[in-house]
């Protein structure tokens, strides 16, 4: 009987529980042992719950308990789940975490204190719920050189835009409906201005690249801006939008990381990734593109991934498995403005004939877009492949001609 | 440093050796160590190989020498593949394998060999190629009941119906681009018969449900008879036609398994893969769907798994992995004819519209189907969902009455 410990009862916590106790003889048969919860912790009070003698509000309880040999931290935030799974480490016990925040902030910190104390600290549940990609990543993908990841990471988000292509909804009419069906937070800030998929795409950043890519100087731009003029003009070209957590690696082998809403091509993978979906590609030099779908979040497929953790960490009491990083300064990140991409544009003009002879000017081999019903005064093109800076640059030439920029999107090569 | 040897020279094999020297640092920064391959079994001459030096056409050079632990087999067929990976386990050397002729055959026998003797054997290119799907579904979705396995698993069939639907190009058109592109072989009975795909949902049955799944026995229908007639059809119907591995456990714990031809809604995420690509749906019940998405094939997809598989037996050389399945006489399969599921039927009549009222008295609530410029005689309907028995019971009443069944395909729920 493997004793184990779980940090927090909410959405996550509650089913890992609940699969420990359903699932009790697949587990068995995978570990050769039973795995047996002792200790929750949440400051709350589940009279009602079957495992109602387990709980404790005391962490010391369970950093004390020397027969607890893993602990799952679901309690989600940096504190005190930062404190807490540092000194479970220290303690020689593995954590297992479905904490996006933790590990993007202090993964690299959190893994090298997991291997001073020849202990596990495994994350499969931070980045895409119940879709496997940290562990195919670390050891499926491990014979090739990662070339880009692109992802979308982000259910709420994504559920929004689909709603805008399929259903015509606007921005604020699929945010709404998002959060009535319990996708999307009251404060959806985090969700609806990227915050949530740049922790992801930097743990996946982190983990492919061997070096802590800390998500503070990311850019990372959400999807508030995007209208449905953006939509038809997208759909016009046979492109939908989604968000996309993105890095790829340059030639000079540093890293162009970002988030940002993007036109992809219907035809790509990652294009028919709908609703409350989340999708990642991740391309390789010997692979090609690989892509993996699934839920994103929700209680049980989150908590069936930080379950395979938790067996994972039972099966590996003795063994360290080998999921590391180093930590690192960021220093081999491009700045966003010199990132390259083609970008949509939509513009507003006095005189749209003759701005959008400008446009060409400086853009050069610009296509122009055209739908039906189009506002008067606007039209929209697709620039060539360009750097930011040079993108914003050509932008600013155009302020004093009485010309608006309505829109600017990344175009997506995915 | 960690001798290895590679069994075969081939498309996969040469893949292995080239990732195994090209990838050098990153192999050695995942395990700590330097991965050296010591023998080339092949006997065929390769005096232009930097590896030339390696290379015998004895076994006995490998399985004699003590320093070789771990070995991929990577000849295919079974003789004498099995013999020799029987061979390599018991004396204590782990395998790693992208033969899924072997392991669909002998996949039982030899993962109890390698478990008496401490070793591994591992096949992760044995199915999907380069798409992580073995470690996923044994490890990451261990706190799932799998409810369903299902994929397009044969990359060849799937190009040919890709550009049947895409190009309306016919099978015999589709199938010899597919030959002169590489894509089929001169002899292509294995792909457009069904019997690739059989032995990898076999080999995803066994590791799902712990039991092996031995593909003789195991219905399997491959592509010949779709017409371009059926092309049209199912796209009237908002389907595409794939052919599918299907595994489903029914309520009694039973297995339905199967290979067939399959009508598949455009919005299924199976129904975007296309070319010569392969797809894999895994339904959990706790994860829901996760979908797998890669090349299925090719020297380097396939060799990157197979170097997957060696890194991760480097990492346990004295600890198994715990991936095992116990042998079985497949007698928790239902034999095809009790497999419940709507059909798509095109019916030949003389006097179609009489014909038509049988077929809905025959089956009850059926759906007709329409296209343009159909043949005079013909129609086609989608029947409620049925025993495969019952199916064939009602379309023998109409055998007597001047109507022929042209073509009988599955609807797949995916």
């Amino acid at each position: 009987m493997i004793e184990v410990a779980i940090m927090g009862h909410g959405v996550v916590g509650s089913g890992v529980a609940e699969i420990i106790t359903t699932h009790k003889r697949k587990l068995f048969s995978s570990i050769g042992e039973e795995i047996h919860i002792k200790h929750i912790l949440d400051l709350r009070e589940f009279p009602d719950s079957p495992l109602c003698d387990r709980f404790t509000k005391s962490f010391e309880d369970i950093i004390n308990d020397v027969e607890v040999r893993v602990v799952a931290e679901v309690m989600g935030g940096i504190n005190p789940a930062y404190d807490y799974t540092k000194r479970l480490l220290k303690a020689g016990k593995s954590v297992v975490t479905s904490n996006k925040e933790l590990v993007a902030s202090k993964g690299a910190e959190l893994l090298q204190i997991a291997k001073e104390n020849n202990a596990n600290f495994l994350f499969e549940a931070s980045v895409g719920g119940g879709i496997p990609i940290i562990r195919p990543l670390s050891q499926c993908l491990v014979a090739n050189e990662v070339k880009e990841i692109a992802g979308i990471l982000n259910g709420t988000t994504n559920f929004i835009l689909t709603k805008m292509f399929d259903e015509g909804m606007d921005f604020d009419a699929a945010l709404k409906l998002a959060q009535d069906l319990g996708f999307a937070e009251r404060n959806p800030e985090a969700d609806v201005e990227g915050h949530d998929a740049c922790r992801k795409i930097c743990i996946l950043a982190s983990l492919a690249f061997g070096k802590h890519v800390y998500p503070d100087n990311i850019h990372t731009e959400g999807i508030t801006k995007i209208t449905l003029s953006d939509v038809k003009y997208a759909a016009s070209n046979d492109c939908v939008i989604k968000l996309i957590g993105d890095v790829k690696v340059l030639n000079d082998g540093k890293m162009d990381i970002f988030v940002a809403p993007m036109l992809i091509n219907k035809k790509s993978q990652l294009a028919n990734i709908d609703n409350e979906f989340n999708g990642i590609m991740v391309r390789g030099d010997c692979t090609g593109d690989v892509v993996f779908y699934g839920k994103g979040a929700g209680s049980m497929p989150t908590a069936s991934a930080v379950v395979a953790d938790i067996v994972d960490c039972c099966k590996h009491l003795k063994a360290r498995k080998y999921l590391f990083w180093a930590d690192s300064t960021n220093d081999n990140i491009i700045p966003y403005n010199k990132s390259e991409t083609s970008v949509y544009l939509r513009f507003c003009a006095e005189d749209p004939e003759s701005a959008l002879i400008k446009v060409k000017d400086l853009f050069g081999d610009i296509r122009v877009l055209s739908i039906e019903n189009k506002a008067e005064n606007e039209f929209a093109v697709i620039t060539p492949k360009l750097s930011i800076d040079k993108i914003s640059d050509c932008l600013s030439k155009l302020n004093n001609d009485g010309v608006t920029v309505l829109s600017k999107i990344r175009i997506g090569d995915l």
